[in-house]
């Protein structure tokens, strides 16, 4: 292989350079970054993420320069190479839970323990007696045992109920007797199953004396602790590549008649009796429910950050990138044009740019719900001497109920946005997005699955629909727990009949409000298709789907207000960066409105003229007015070029630098020489692509 | 290795089987997918395809199933194998160009003699002379030399004249220096470049006497014959791995003061007189100007098939997936619904199953206006004895201007709506869809830059809009040629004062022209935001891309339109046939007037009341009626299985039996055994990878 000419060596990029075009265009505002990034993470997770950083950093196992060359195979060891080292820094550094999670997130691929250090562990937890904590938990801690989480089948995925796999009482010998019946009993897609773990909690229908009793949680050891081979009847394996995610070994599992002791059913909710055989029901089945609320909560607060990765890439090449020249421009201006001046172009990504912050905010929300309910159901449950009221306990349940649906529409809309954002900022990257270099497409691909696990995100509408019908039946009964859902139907049932007057492009509350007006009306249109005109559930899903976005705007829409009129906001920022960060608000509502238009029409929410007036002059406008802050704003997001790996997404600006340094100097592929000719059936005439491969 | 046990083969899905699922699925509808077939495509090329898709089956070469297994350097080495065995088979069976794409076309995989095939050929044909073609286009066909066409720079995408390469002109000794002033200059994206081409077409600016004349074909010889080491002065390589498309080697090339002759640059249209030295100018611009339009007819074309594949492959899985009872099922009913009895499911893969006929339909209709055209031009500019006068050279010059931007349009849409569609019909398959056995993933990544090339989709639709502002002056001004555009311009303003009144839901021939009045009014709009309000060209893109898609919206509707009304329909279909077309025409024209319900409210075009009732009655009972014969239409298409490569889109239902056979009997990643234990830095303890590659 020729070393690469010294003329080569000499080119650089034409003027002006990308590092003098992203320096002009940061100084061109004055928003503080560093204000920012302190609102959104607190000094502290600033901190620690620079602390871990470092230490990676040092890591050679952890240099991402072969990720987007290396076939499945090389990445998935490389990704186990990870995971353990990882852990053995984890237990080094003595790192804490969320020490942990910013490191996995620096290091942004899925990992081969993904589903034991979360899922199993959880599992295990929150599903376990003391003895079986003992047993189970803490070798588990300890990776002494690696499991995982083992619920879908091949043919079965969101419908719990409809598992096949069996776990059959046996009073005999007081065991449990796993099978699969048929092939569509494989369990499938479970993560860290496919060559990793040795241990799974099984999701199993429990059967009793020839009864079924539902599904029910089962620690079953598949592989054996020493050779890693699969154990007798248990047939084990990977499921094959995927669209993305291919760092995490997905597996399937079939059972033959697999024995296991009765302490391997998980008991801390239901339980057989050994001596009676017989079946004893969980006591609160509500907080098995608050884990998977809790899960959903997670992937809404994330889904911000999720988006803010592509936003990031494609705001600092846009603001390096320049094509063709103003159609306005006085003739012999010379120059192109910055692609981040295109309004077409600012019309694609800040909206998203807003979202970023609209869905943290949201997320954050959440997130503060949930712990306070989770506070109040814990008081609530152990200090029985406090005597709890069945009031008191009533208001816990609504508050789940709220927090439930909640959780279900935010994350469907949430992970929406983000995964269908990240692949608008990937294309507003033009030819170059499309690159592996660009750092968006892999991200966009290993995010993919976030909109269909956790409750497929078509699904999860049918939950809140049903939430809110059944808030709104209770409005009208009169018989309503007092919340914001329940406080939005009752305004606009008084108004109802004389309409409403809200000013979108006046008042920030009216905006608001009108997001609110529009969820009303839309679950009293639905709730009247279903209980006057008796339609039926499976052809009101189209509704139910879009009452859920409509509800669940309204709530991003809510909870970004909120975030402006917090207290702390004066406090934490200065008055130009609070100003952005209004235009923001209503830059994301008043595209949202705009692009829903025709419920904000039907429902009479606004006027005609100010619908119209929302794109064609308030939003333009919040454009021209946002765009001189976009690269501060996403440099607020804070994402180290360590993280993002993307020759578009760099933070000095040397993008053409860094692609033709990958490609020229990096890329195995170049390391083949071939014979052109279709008439020689040679192929490769010459292999140096392990000189490649050294360098990486 | 342990042999998969007897148990595991043992075992069979879960009654019922896909297959007779699937077999009722066809059963419950009488519609001719023989005759469909036949009108979508001709028995000549079912034929055709059927006689082709033999000879590939039969050879071991073109067997797919390491394809979603294989890194990037194998599926090039593999392809580069495909595309020398295609062309062998292509001189062997004396294959026209039909039944050469139709290969390619079964095969569908870029392939590295992708560009050579197509725009080296096609660029060497069009654009060099009777010399020219002796010197580099005879040893091209009989692939002696491998071509490509080098455009695109690394800082320069769709703005041709922005290219940096410069050819300069050498009086002394009459030839050209090919160079790259920068490292922004070096060709990007070049399809077969990276490895496989040793010689490019490469636009260049010309420079004669240190003036600059625009962007230049020059044939360079890059590579040398015999070693395919890249010549003096020439750095060349592959650009690295790409979200999709890695089976292709697009590549990068710098050039150090390269000196070619004369020769070399394509002289059919411009040239460098070597004996004056001057310049010599294009005669005929707007004939290369067709080229383009072809390409993007040809992408419009494609785009229904594109389409299509994911329909199919989403549909039949529906019709054998179950999930969940219907919610309002009577109580001890038992079984799940069949998945494409939801009325989420059917309103999002339905529309799109009504998309690929309307976009084949569009394609059609567009190739034939396409040769029609060039038929036209070719007597008028050949045929001078007939004295071609003034005007009819100017009708001429109209229809190319009016084919151009329908070009442009479609493209933009009909690849938006397949590229965008495909996800959807992925996602639409569940956790599934997610799995590269799917099928539709990597057909998707490899479908993305079509979104890109040929024009980026948000840039094209500013030449639309630049020809309906154009003709819309014209219509005001009253010299505008005839044509359908202008007619519907002139309708407009005629009935702008008193309104339109178009039964969208009683009349088809009012649907089409509810579109048509769309298009109208937001080119007014726009007119007058350019003309009186003299708005800057930048701050209406938005506008413009609204107009674009309003405009093209309304071609392929009124397309599908005219073969619904066409006389052939009554004899090559029955009518039970034509009655579902019909249907599927209505479904695609409600559907996307009530996406974009907003710019149909505020034209006034349609009442709200019918907006309203668009959706919520029309479309909800179009998708029930189109439901039962969703399979059989898609059956129409008629891929074959072999082409499809889908676990979930097998014509016989097998789904889980492929999905499970692909992951238990090929997967190599299950030939590794791991140490799973973190402490221990092992990472690999087995390796039989090699026994599962085998039998691949």
């Amino acid at each position: 292989m020729k070393p690469t000419p010294q003329w080569v060596k000499d080119l650089k990029p034409s003027a002006p350079q990308g590092t003098e075009l992203i320096k002009a265009e940061r100084d061109s505002s004055k928003l503080s970054v560093d204000k920012l990034s302190k609102f959104l993470f607190t000094k502290e997770v600033l901190d620690r993420q620079a602390t871990i950083l470092k230490i990676l950093e040092a890591e050679k196992v952890f240099d991402k320069s072969r990720n987007y060359f290396d076939g499945r195979q090389d990445r998935f060891v490389t990704a186990l190479a990870r995971a353990k080292r990882l852990r053995q820094l984890q237990v080094k550094h003595n790192w804490t839970q969320d020490e942990f999670y910013c490191a996995s997130d620096l290091i942004s691929e899925p990992g081969p323990y993904g589903l034991h250090a979360t899922m199993y562990l959880t599992t295990l937890r929150g599903q376990g007696t003391p003895e079986q904590h003992k047993l189970f938990l803490e070798p588990a801690e300890n990776y002494e045992a690696i499991g995982c989480y083992a619920q879908t089948e091949l043919g079965h995925g969101s419908n719990v109920r409809g598992l096949e796999t069996t776990a059959t009482w046996n009073p005999e010998d007081k065991t449990f007797t796993l099978h699969s019946p048929h092939l569509t009993a494989s369990k499938w897609w479970i993560g860290s199953l496919g060559r990793t773990a040795n241990h799974a909690v099984i999701m199993a229908q429990l059967i009793i004396a020839g009864k079924p009793y539902g599904p029910h949680p089962f620690v079953c050891n598949i592989r054996d602790m020493k050779t890693h081979e699969p154990l007798e009847g248990i047939h084990v394996g990977d499921i094959g590549p995927k669209f993305g995610y291919n760092t995490m070994d997905n597996g399937f599992l079939l059972l033959n008649q697999v024995k296991i002791p009765h302490v391997n059913m998980l008991a801390k909710y239901s339980r057989v009796d050994p001596e009676t055989n017989k079946y004893v029901k969980p006591s609160s089945p509500s907080l098995i429910y608050g884990t998977l609320t809790w899960v959903r909560s997670t992937i809404v607060l994330d889904s911000g950050k999720v988006l803010a990765r592509g936003v990031t890439i494609a705001t600092r090449y846009a603001s390096v990138r320049r094509q063709f020249q103003d159609r306005d421009a006085p003739s012999g201006t010379s120059g192109e044009n910055q692609v981040l001046n295109y309004s077409m172009v600012q019309y694609r990504l800040l909206p998203l740019l807003a979202a970023t912050f609209a869905l943290h905010f949201t997320g954050k929300a959440m997130m503060s719900l949930y712990q306070e309910n989770q506070k109040r159901m814990a008081s609530a449950t152990t200090d029985t001497t406090r005597g709890v009221g069945p009031e008191e306990l009533q208001a816990g349940s609504d508050l789940i109920a709220d927090l439930h649906a909640t959780s279900c529409g935010l994350k469907a809309l949430g992970s929406t946005i983000a995964g269908e954002g990240l692949e608008v900022c990937r294309r507003a990257c033009g030819g170059h997005g499309y690159s592996s270099f660009g750092g968006i497409g892999a991200w966009y691909a290993d995010y993919l699955p976030t909109m269909t696990w956790e409750g497929d995100n078509y699904m999860l509408t049918q939950q809140v629909a049903r939430y809110l019908l059944k808030s709104a039946r209770a409005v009208l009964k009169g018989n309503a727990p007092t919340n914001d859902t329940t406080k939005i139907f009752s305004t606009f049932l008084q108004k109802q009949d004389m309409g409403c007057a809200h000013d979108v492009l006046g008042s920030d509350s009216d905006l608001v409000a009108a997001f609110a007006w529009r969820t009303s009306y839309l679950t009293f249109e639905a709730l009247k298709h279903r209980d006057l005109e008796k339609n039926s559930w499976n052809s009101l899903l189209v509704d139910f789907w879009r009452l859920s976005t409509a509800h669940s705007q309204y709530l991003v829409v809510k909870n970004f207000y909120d975030v402006l009129h917090s207290e702390s906001l004066q406090y934490e920022l200065d008055p130009a960066t609070i100003d952005v960060l209004h235009k923001l608000f209503r830059l994301y509502a008043l595209d949202t409105l705009e692009k829903e238009a025709s419920e904000f029409y039907s429902s009479a929410a606004v006027t005609v003229r100010q619908i119209q007036l929302a794109r064609t002059k308030s939003v333009m406008k919040l454009l021209e007015e946002i765009r001189p802050h976009a690269l501060r704003l996403v440099d607020s997001w804070n994402f180290p070029d360590w993280q993002l790996d993307s020759s578009l997404g760099r933070k000095d600006g040397k993008v053409y630098e860094d692609l033709f340094y990958r490609a020229s100097e990096l890329n195995p592929l170049n390391g083949l020489t071939i014979d052109p000719y279709p008439n020689n059936d040679t192929l490769v005439t010459r292999d140096e692509t392990a000189q490649f491969k050294a360098k990486l």
